[in-house]
């Protein structure tokens, strides 16, 4: 059991809350905000948990291991280092920072106090991206060719980042994750339809090691929901659709088989079956919490630890150049 | 009636012969194929059809108002011209040509000589893109934002053009007779899967004049099939699945609201009912014959001239260009 | 405001405490189980709210205006005479009870000493039946020809009663609230897979007054999810569908056109345009606990008063006896 | 090779013709239509093929083994003695007869006269049947508990045959190919909407052998097309979907786990994965012809003999019978 407090309680905070409690492995000692409207929330919530509007509050208490940050991107870095010089451990929300810099800068500040860092990409603990893995990893869909994905509706505009920052920061963990596929280079467009708003409507192309290829269709102003991955290999292609209640993840046996002779190559196309496999069913925000309090107990580094979150925020920043240039290409700087 | 003879008998070809016969406005005459195995099928399909091997025959025969050329987008050009030069008028499949150079020659030609030039944009003459130009013309969907569309599922390669001419032609075309809407620059990416053959992976973005954007993704190598074009306005939205028996074309009374005040602009989120009209259900090939047989017998304008084809070669073309420089994005010349 | 008990913290209990906390007309006083596990669960999820595990508290409370009745059908009749003895309205969970002599006697007793007697038929509250109710009062399906249901999933097989009184009970509802039909008479059929619990599989046809037809498959052993309604009328026809996220009610502009001359008619087929209304998006059980507050405050008749609850288990009762007889069609008695 | 004539070009003619001529087994001699009108399409769509409007002229050409009748219901027992009377094979669309008197007598005489008899049963000639078969031989859906399907679209009302005859005959087929199941009784309802014609919805209950149960809706009056078809056995079950255009065949790996003890049994849910397997994708009428001109030319039984014919028979006659008593449950007389 480790003790814990949680800073932010907007729009995701409640969930941290909510799983942070029904983990089982965490101490929820306090919850933190700004806003007295948010703190009556938490107190009609959950009418025995602490509230402090003081952050500081929130770092000077010896009792807690860990802090949970779940505010703004911009305030990520600041809050994290501070967390870090307090002596905790530091769950914070995803992305990890505004720029590669910060996350750098915070990745290595964790490591030298040696404390965890942990990002909240929920995704990389659903049972469906654990399926992906497990097929890629066991050689399932053979070379990878093209990771598509679509991740549109109708709102919720964000003010602080972008739809790439906001939805492709999925894809682009899932693919470094899943599928352990790196960015080479990216171009991106997008538009703000709202003035004075970031991009509603954006699209990325990602090239990647390998010789295949990244595209990301992120955008808030869009009739209908969607949330369809397409995966393809030279051996079988999966489909990833969030939006299905049960089968979420497809194997599709189908592909193509090239002639080679004289001339153009003969392309001939293979059909075969489709396989959905059983996925674990407990909720993504408890296992990343159970995750994060075992990573804190045993001192180990966990699956999103600062540097899967620096090379996400790599891709988002590489990306966001590209669209100011309306796609000019942005290759990633080597490390 | 008028009176036409067909050149190419490949995969497109069946479908003019048929549908030129159903129209009830072309006496056909002949079928022209290089190759005897296609012949044979002509002859098995249609024991009464004329037949020849000779392309020069049917320029040749005197009887012939109209030539439909059905053959690889590289020969449009040359085989477009003998055809006017012999004083016929043209049907040629679509992408027009393999360049806007070529394309503008060709109008310019078939306006010199006052024959009729007849670009098979199908889609354009179907009941689905008539009620989406329709809705828009009224005002439906208020100011154009985003037109977005996905064209993918396994094969057919090609080997002559990459999958944003055989695909993406179709969006460029249902946008500038639908919705009126020019493109200014493009930026697009792709991935060639099979080594030889053109990109059978590509993703198009396009700035259109009034601040609004086009974006598409065209695929050979995806295990679904997917047909979805999603038109985003600020009053309206509307969704075009073709994969849907009936209900293809959807307008979803949707949007947000914006208040400005002082600050970030605050924005909600407005969710009314849905409209599917019903669609004219005549086959599209058939629309698009009797309204060639027309334009010929009347010497008129068809919908789908030449002007229109070199506008979409035009957006291609630029795509293609980009393509190559990985997504810097090329602006269309003026004219 | 009025001033409430609840008696039952099984599968539905929670959904009514916190929807009765919610609606903002209903000061809950106090929850009654008699499992000291329910009662354990009521204190962590409402840590403030008083528990009993004594009905008789419940009814002896004279602070109470009302009771919410939320346990076994069986339960349902001598509980709710008790609360209607101890001078309280009465919320009872759908059906109302286990007979229509139950029914009709406990519908009789709530006239008699000038209580409200509120059953929760919960879907006539959502705005998907308000919106059916709409559509048909203004005439827009024309004659009612037939209305089927499939309401199929894996699971949550009852112990008390079949799938018919479990799922069927919807649409007897439904129909009768929404479409002002009748049933005259029922044919049920059904299979119980696993021995010693009711019908998991169960099918039943009803004759309608006005020449019309019901038919329900209501089903526990089934691989997918289904809540699908289908109403025909003569001049429209509705799809109501419960697992679409937005558009749950479609409203289709088809039919029959039957021509009639010498020998049999002439039948041709319409396919108009389809619409989707914006529905009402406050939760059911809220609109049902608003109202419930309101006819006790006002001494109103609810929508789903004792009467409508005894015509439903009058259907459900008969359709029981049918599926004894193996389809064996049964008339319901006139009243 | 055998030789064959075709009687009957109405709305299922037409495909026989074209399929005996794809299957390279059958040389099609001529089709015989007493109507005019039906004669001219033969001609306009098969230039050189041989018509008659004279039956007897079928009979009598002594070049021909076997005679293919398409013709309405009501006709075929009489048709079908005159062939073999000629010493014909027999064709003959389905279902096999008017009654089943007309079935037994029928088949008796192709057994006397030692000719085939082959029933048009497409559906067992399909892919997706042979699979499910494959799946039930093999013993992956367990034990049997219920078959349900729903085949409902608007239109095409038929003059000779109701829904059920028209529709579920697909069903009553399959369950006794592919799963080899009897049906001991049946129990059926319907609704006439069209007066004069026969029930456009109809509903039908069968008890089978080991205790499993079959229903199948069947209706002409319905907004939406559905083709579904599913298979609950206590190991896994299948949902065949023919309208889908790919997956066809999905088998769920799902159930319930019964734990027996003191007092009511205790069922949980089991969600495993889901499979959809290759499907053979030759036409299934190009198979049948095949099998058919195999059986002719090797004096074999076919798959849908005169024996498959007479049950199906055997249960719309008794399924025909309960719906004109209102559901009453009417049991197969005993062979």
């Amino acid at each position: 059991m480790i003790r814990a407090g949680v800073i932010g309680y907007g729009y995701w905070g409640p969930n941290i809350v909510r799983n942070f409690r029904a983990c089982g492995a965490i101490d929820l000692a306090c919850v933190c905000d700004t806003s007295s409207e948010q703190l009556a929330r938490v107190r009609a919530e959950h009418p025995l948990l602490r509230t402090t509007s003081n952050i500081a509050d929130v770092f000077a208490d010896r009792t807690l291991d860990a802090v949970a940050i779940i505010t703004p991107v911009a305030s990520h870095f600041e809050l994290g280092m501070a967390a870090l010089a307090a002596g905790k451990h530091v769950w914070v929300e995803k992305p990890l920072t505004a720029s590669s810099e910060e996350a750098l800068r915070l990745a290595a500040e964790a490591d030298a106090k040696k404390r965890v860092l942990f990002v909240d990409h929920t995704f990389l603990y659903t049972g469906a991206v654990e399926a992906l893995r497990t097929i890629c990893a066991a050689g399932g869909i053979g070379h990878l060719v093209s990771y598509d994905s679509v991740r549109a509706n109708l709102g919720r505009y964000r003010h602080d980042v972008n739809a790439l920052w906001d939805l492709a920061v999925h894809d682009v963990s899932i693919l470094d994750y899943a599928l352990g596929a790196r960015v080479l280079a990216v171009s991106a467009t997008g538009l703000a339809n709202v003035q004075g708003l970031p991009e509603a409507s954006a699209f990325m192309t990602g090239w990647l090691d390998g010789d295949a290829i990244l595209h990301v269709h992120a955008d808030w102003f869009s009739p209908l929901k969607a949330r369809t991955t397409t995966i393809a290999g030279d051996r079988r292609m999966v489909v990833y659709d969030d939006n299905e209640p049960v089968e979420k993840v497809r194997v599709f046996d189908r592909g193509v088989v090239v002639e080679r002779g004289a001339g153009t190559p003969r392309v001939s196309y293979r059909t075969g079956g489709v396989e959905a496999p059983a996925l674990a069913k407990t909720e993504a925000l408890t296992v990343a919490a159970s995750h994060f309090a075992e990573c804190v107990a045993e001192s180990k580094k966990p699956i999103t630890d600062g540097e899967l979150g620096l090379r996400v925020v790599r891709v988002l920043e590489a990306a966001q150049r590209s669209m100011r240039a309306q796609g000019r290409p942005v290759e990633l700087d080597p490390f």
